[in-house]
Formats: structure tokens, C-alpha cells, sequence
């Protein structure tokens, strides 16, 4: 058996260096969803390859109709576990940009309550994430010269903008991917002392309705009382999809959904709520029928707003009639709720809708299922106990809102088991402005990888 | 009594020069609503006030807290009438900059249906309208050596944003503006071959309302059945302000409103719509109780959604629950409606509306009245005449949605008779990209000036 603290101990030693080139790997602006984004995001492809080179990985480049993977492998080993560990470099837009201290793509260090923390857009999502895995793999190399396992690493450009290209690939690379296991490297934690491990995840689809109507803008004054205004259209479509008790109207929306099993009901409910939403205030919440907050994040589908935009947006008054306005939504979709069955449902809903005259322009992205992983699987018993010797509070069993297409994958297309962890907080600001994640997170996140392959260096295949 | 043949014949040997004059005016940047149209304004007025010193007037540029006022003054005649003639020098934004198919003050000529049309932002409202008097005035000038009437020329540089500063000009220098008849020349014709005189004009206030949530941007997936979300909630405050019938459901807000009379609701009837709304389509139209759509453009109030935006509306996906959102809202008064006593019901309708825990920024602008002018007035008379004479279809007596707040100043406050006319047309896309006029209406306009002052020429003050 290896040295699990000698291995810790190296790690420590090491942390100067890790951080220089976390910062690194920051700089990149490797926005997935927006076209200006693409050369940020083959640049960081290329540093990812070699920084996987250099863990003496055998790389490979791959690229798709979108954003290229990354891909290494280390398989020398017969006879030991195969271990997928995937992540993804891509990252959030950084729009508003006005609202960032400093330029989300120059990473800034500051000492705030007691931490040291590192602003810079996929600080915590999902670039810190990837780099603890990498870390922990350099610790073990550099220590006992090898892995207790056989490794392929696996890093995406294009989670952000709901994995595109990963059906066509597992569909043609299916056999480079075979694994005992699959590690995603994405996800949170319940609190700053308390790991967890995601076993549901929501599906996702995103929407984005443009209402026009058959003029171009008009003067308010002269046609305000008569001509079709869009930003009035959509304003009656959006507040017409929930009801006054938060429950979505669109009929056939919540077939397929199924009750959480009472045993984590309860297990959920007993959990304190302020530490779930910590830094986070919920007045003002809308909650859907009878279910706690917390089902509501874990277990409960739901549509939301992510955008709006139509008209006068300038600083000054403008008394127009905007000919146009658009809405951005995303759906969390649970259970058997199917992704295509619900986009046709919404489409529907917001087409009957519509005056006369007036058109709507669709364009959907993204459509995943909900994805449940087996709470039985060794892997999540090994999982825990290397999370629970690492931080003071024992790891929790947890569902998410958000969306690891992978998982889906490779749950439904290869039956491969997949274990998602991570050390991502409420209070990161993901997906907003002034994202951050501090040092000490980073630290406890690449000893937690290194004992997780270490749990695992005992197993076989079986 | 003056050659009016004469006049009429030099308008059109000098149409040439008057059109590229009109260009050089199109080409000030003269925005009066943002900060960046302040040099353009300074600009445009100094420009004017040249123009005026042209014309043989005594000029003054006159400062105020926001953008000078152009007067200029031809005041020798004893006994005869003294008349005012109003008009803005100021225009509307230009955004979307990208839907301009040329610049917005790099003026275009195009050959179009038969027409030659100048496209640039203000091209129609209203230095069009501006430059059809002042032209008119040269005309009288260099055949007559002077005119028929005392003059006092006023142009404004903040129309466009509810004139603020004129009401403490009119308090300081309302001997100035003494008057028998004043004119306004910012109003729109009934058709291309019709003419037309408003006598009711809608008061107007604007309101922009930005509801924001306790925290920062939240990722929608975590937070996002349980976290309050201003575009949703926002979505429910615009959708609630009119009912089914598109009746405004904010109680108090009809009260002062007075039934059109009889006999002005019969001809109003006898319209035919379609020339109302030339090459404006009003499919999806929402007519608010069993008001027709001549009415409700004329002489029933309105709130009208002029814009909106919250969250993502760049142009990838982003999972995110925006921290705010913020709407623009015009509101078209008439009668007795009192505007603040409107804002502030308004306003109380949205702060009850608020889940607990987030709040709502407020920022109000303008604030007029609505404005009747007195339909028996000979002045009314004798501009029909004028305009009878030039064209094809005799002038008709109107309403308007817009707003001219310096109408509702001189006759509240100096109890001076307002003729409000002029030769915008519906589909001259006013406030919106790609404004436009045409030469041919900047020709028959100077003419219908010429004439109305000689029409006023045998009128004495009495």
C-alpha cells in the first residue's frame, strides 16, 4: 500500500506551485457559449494537454463540431480499477461585465474573512474542480512515481452550454471510455465543514421565446392604446406560467414526477436550511405546493427566468412600442420528466397565447434528462470515508438543481457508475459576477482526490 | 397685401438650397435624453441661432439646467399680430444603432415608391418640422423684405425628454412669449393627401421601475425553485396592470377621465382606420372596453411597457436567477388625470405587489397634463385655410397620443390659443431606427407655412 501521508505531505509542500498555475489556468477565457470565446477556449485545450502530458498521461486532442475534449490516459495496470475522472475547463459568459471588482480573466487575490480568496470567472466553476483531480493525479506521480489505478481523465470544453458534442463521442469513442467507474468532479458541498455526494441530478433544457409583432417600433404616444406591444405579450405569457402558489401551469408538465421517497424526505427535512442557502437570502421565495426548500432544489422540477430584454434599454426615456422582446428560460426537469415532451408542452402553451398577428421565434438549446445514481454503489462508501477522514463533519447523500450532462450518459448509454463530488460553496458567486474560490478549498479539495484514489488503490475489478 | 403666388414661386427655385440646409441640421448629433448629445445639442442650437440672425431676427441663446433654448425675434410692426412659432430642435436616441440601415446623422437620400426620402434620426421629428417654418420665413423675407406679423421663433432642445426647463423660462420670461396666437409645429397629418389641426393632446409621464432581490446573481439551478427571481416577479407586476379587456386595473387610475363628446365620437367614426394607421399594422391589438381604436389613440389613457431587461441577454445560455430587473413605463393622460397624483397610485400598485424581502427602485420623469385647445379659435380657422389651399383634402380636426408640453404651459399658464400642426406621417418611423421624410412634404410644408402666415396677414390684434 502506498503512503497516503506522504502523499498529503507532498501536496502541502507543493501548494506555492499549485496555486501559480491554478492562476494559470484561470487567465483563460474559455467562454463555451458565446463565439468570441472559442480562442480562450482552444488555448486552454492546449494547456490542459500538456499540463496532462507532464503527469506522464498519454493525450489526445479531440475535437468536435463545437469545442475540442481533452482527453489522457494512463492504463498500464491489468487487472486494477479503471477510473474515469472527468471535468470541464469551459465557463460561464461574465456578463454584466461592469459589475466584476476586477476583470473576471485576471485573476485577483484577496484576503477577506479570514481567507484567501481568488476572484476570477470559473474560479469555482468548474476550473477548480479540475485542477484539484490534477493535482492530486502530480502528487501521486511525484511521490510513488505512478496511480493506484488506471486513469483516463476526461475534460470538457462544453458543459456550460449543455454538452453537445459528448452523445456523438461516447457514441464513437464508447470503448476508450469503458471504466469500473466514473468520477465527476463538478458539484458542492452541503457546508464549508460538510462534503456531500450528488446522487440526483436534474435534467435540463433551456429556452428563449422572441415575441414580435408585425411592425417595427412604433411611438408609443401615437399607437400606445391600439398596436400589439410585445413586452406586454411576454409579460402576460411569463406571469400565465406559475400559479400564485409557485406551481407550473403548463398542463402535463409535472407527468413523470415522482414523490421523494419519505426516508430522504425526512433525512432532508431534518437538515438546517440556513446552511443550505448559506450566504444566500430566500425572502421573497415562492414555493411550489406543500414541498420544503430543500425538496425543492433536490427533487422538484421548475421553470425559471434567466433573461429578459425588448425595447427601451438606454439610459434615457424613449416612448417607443419595442417591436420585439425576448425571454430566456431554463426548466429543471426530475424523474421521468422528458426534455423534448416538455419544450413541446411550453411550445404550445406560449403559441396559444399570441394575438393574432403577432409571431414567436423559438430557439432551444440543451435537453437533458434527470439522472439518479445508484446510493448503493461500493464507490460511494469508498467516496465517503476518503471525504470523511479529510473534513470535520461526515459527507452528505444530496440532490442538486444543477445539470452534469455526463452523468446522464453515462449512466443511461454505458451503465458505468458515476460518483459526483466537489467543493463548490453557495457563496462563490457561480455563474455571476466576482466569482471566487479561496485557497484552503483548494488545499483540502486536492488531498480529498489524493485519498480518494487512495480508497480505491485497495480495489479490484470485479 | 403680399404676392403670396410671389412666395410661393421662390420656395421653389430655393428648394435646392433648402434641402441641403435641412441635411447640414439632420447631421447634429442632437440627443437630448443621454449625456453624450450635449455636445450635439450646443452644436445644433449655435447652428440655429445663426440661421435665425439670417433670417434678420434678434437672437438669444438661452441656458438653462439642461439644454438652451434658440430664441429669435422680428418685432417691429405695431398693431399687427404677434405670434409665436414653437418647435424642437432636439431628437429621440437612435438606438438599436444596428437596425439603422445607414447612420442616424449621416443623413441618406433614397429613391423609394416614387418619393425621394431623407433618412436620418430627427429627419421627421421634427427638424422637419422645424425647418418648414424657418423656410417659410426666408421665403417671406427675400420677397417681401420682412413679415406679415410680429415673430418670435422658440426652439427647444429637451422635448424629447418632457420639456423640464420650460416651465421656469415661461415663469422668467413669459412677457417675451406674449402672444396672440401661438403655433406648434410638431404634429402629424391625417393622410399624405390630408392635412390636419390637433386640438387634444395627452398628458404624459414616465416611470421606470427596477425590482431587486436581496442577493447577487444566483446560479438557477441551486437556487432556483426556492430563491425569489425579479424577472418572474416583475413579469407578474406588468401583466397585472391590465386586465383581459386591456383595461388599466390600477384603481383611481380612470377617475377625471370624461366621455368624448357625441358629435367629435360620430365624425371620429366616419374615419376610416386604415388611413390611420397607414403601414401600421394593429393585428393583436388589445382595444380596452367598447372604445374604438381612433378614440383610444385620441382621447383615452394608457400605459404602455416601453421597455425591459433583467439578467442574461447576451447571446449564449447562462443559468442564472438575475439579481434584478427593470421595466419602462410611459403613461398618456387625458382630461382631468392629475400626473402625480397617477404616479403615485402607480407606484403603490407595485410596492404592494413585492414579495417580502425585495424592494423596488423608483425613477420618475416628466409629469404633464393633458391639454384641450379651444376649437372655436379663429386662428384654428385661418390655418385651415391656409392648409386647405395647398392640399388635396380638406383639414381635419384631431387628436393625438403624443405629448407637446409646452402647449399644456401657454395655455395654463398664459391662456394663449395653440395651433398645433404639422406633416409627420405614420410610417415616417419616428422614434424608431430608420427615420425618415420626404422632399416632396418638406416642399408642400415650407408652402403651407408661407400661406398660414398670409393668412394671418390681414388679422390685426384685437
Amino acid at each position: 500500500m502506498s503512503d497516503i501521508d506522504l502523499i498529503l505531505d507532498h501536496i502541502e509542500a507543493n501548494l506555492p506551485a499549485s496555486i501559480d498555475k491554478f492562476v494559470q489556468f484561470l487567465a483563460f477565457p474559455s467562454v463555451s457559449s458565446q463565439p468570441e470565446g472559442r480562442e480562450g477556449i482552444a488555448a486552454c485545450a492546449e494547456w490542459l494537454r500538456s499540463e496532462l502530458a507532464g503527469l506522464g498521461l498519454e493525450t489526445q486532442l479531440i475535437t468536435t463540431d463545437g469545442h475540442p475534449l481533452v482527453m489522457g490516459k494512463s492504463w498500464q495496470r491489468d487487472g486494477y480499477l479503471r477510473v474515469l475522472l472527468y471535468g470541464h475547463y469551459d465557463v460561464q459568459p461574465v456578463e454584466p461585465l461592469d459589475a466584476w471588482r476586477t476583470p473576471p480573466f485576471e485573476p485577483a487575490c484577496r484576503d477577506e474573512d479570514g481567507l484567501t480568496r481568488i476572484y476570477a470567472r470559473g474560479a469555482s466553476d468548474s476550473k477548480s474542480q479540475v485542477w484539484s483531480v490534477l493535482e492530486a493525479l502530480r502528487a501521486w506521480k511525484e511521490t510513488q512515481g505512478g496511480f493506484p489505478v488506471n486513469v483516463t481523465v476526461l475534460l470538457e470544453g462544453e458543459e456550460e452550454t449543455g454538452s453537445p458534442s459528448l452523445p456523438a463521442f461516447i457514441d464513437t469513442h464508447g470503448d476508450e471510455l469503458a471504466c469500473d467507474v466514473a468520477f465527476i468532479s463538478d458539484s458542492d458541498m452541503w457546508s464549508p465543514t460538510r462534503p456531500a455526494i450528488t446522487t440526483r441530478l436534474k435534467g435540463l433544457l433551456h429556452e428563449k421565446i422572441t415575441i414580435v409583432a408585425p411592425n417595427g417600433d412604433l411611438h408609443s404616444g401615437h399607437y400606445g392604446n391600439v398596436a400589439a406591444n410585445p413586452v406586454r405579450i411576454l409579460a402576460k405569457i411569463l406571469a400565465s406560467i406559475h400559479d400564485d402558489e409557485g406551481r407550473v401551469t403548463i398542463d402535463g408538465f409535472y407527468d413523470g414526477v415522482r414523490p421523494v421517497p419519505a426516508r430522504l424526505r425526512e433525512q432532508w427535512r431534518s437538515l438546517d436550511l440556513k446552511e443550505a442557502l448559506a450566504g444566500v437570502s430566500v425572502c421573497g421565495a415562492v414555493q411550489e405546493g406543500g414541498h420544503g426548500a430543500i425538496e425543492l432544489m433536490w427533487s422538484r422540477p421548475g421553470i425559471d427566468f434567466n433573461g429578459v430584454v425588448g425595447g427601451n434599454t438606454g439610459p434615457g426615456e424613449r416612448s417607443v412600442l419595442p417591436s420585439s422582446a425576448t425571454a430566456r428560460l431554463s426548466f429543471r426537469l426530475v424523474d421521468e420528466q422528458k426534455p423534448e415532451r416538455i419544450r413541446s408542452l411550453f411550445r404550445r402553451f406560449v403559441e396559444t397565447r399570441l394575438p393574432d398577428g403577432c409571431h414567436v421565434e423559438f430557439d432551444g438549446a440543451g435537453g437533458s434528462s434527470a439522472v439518479s445514481v445508484n446510493e448503493a454503489s461500493r464507490f460511494i462508501a469508498a467516496t465517503a470515508r476518503a471525504l470523511d477522514a479529510e473534513w470535520p463533519e461526515p459527507t452528505l447523500i444530496k440532490g442538486t438543481g444543477g445539470a452534469v450532462p455526463l452523468v446522464g450518459f453515462l449512466t443511461d448509454r454505458l451503465g458505468i457508475d458515476c460518483i459526483v463530488t466537489g467543493f463548490i460553496l453557495a457563496d462563490d458567486a457561480i455563474h455571476a459576477p466576482n466569482e471566487r474560490y479561496d485557497v484552503e478549498r483548494l488545499r483540502k479539495g486536492i488531498r480529498s482526490w489524493a485519498r480518494i484514489l487512495s480508497e480505491l488503490e485497495s480495489d479490484r475489478r470485479q
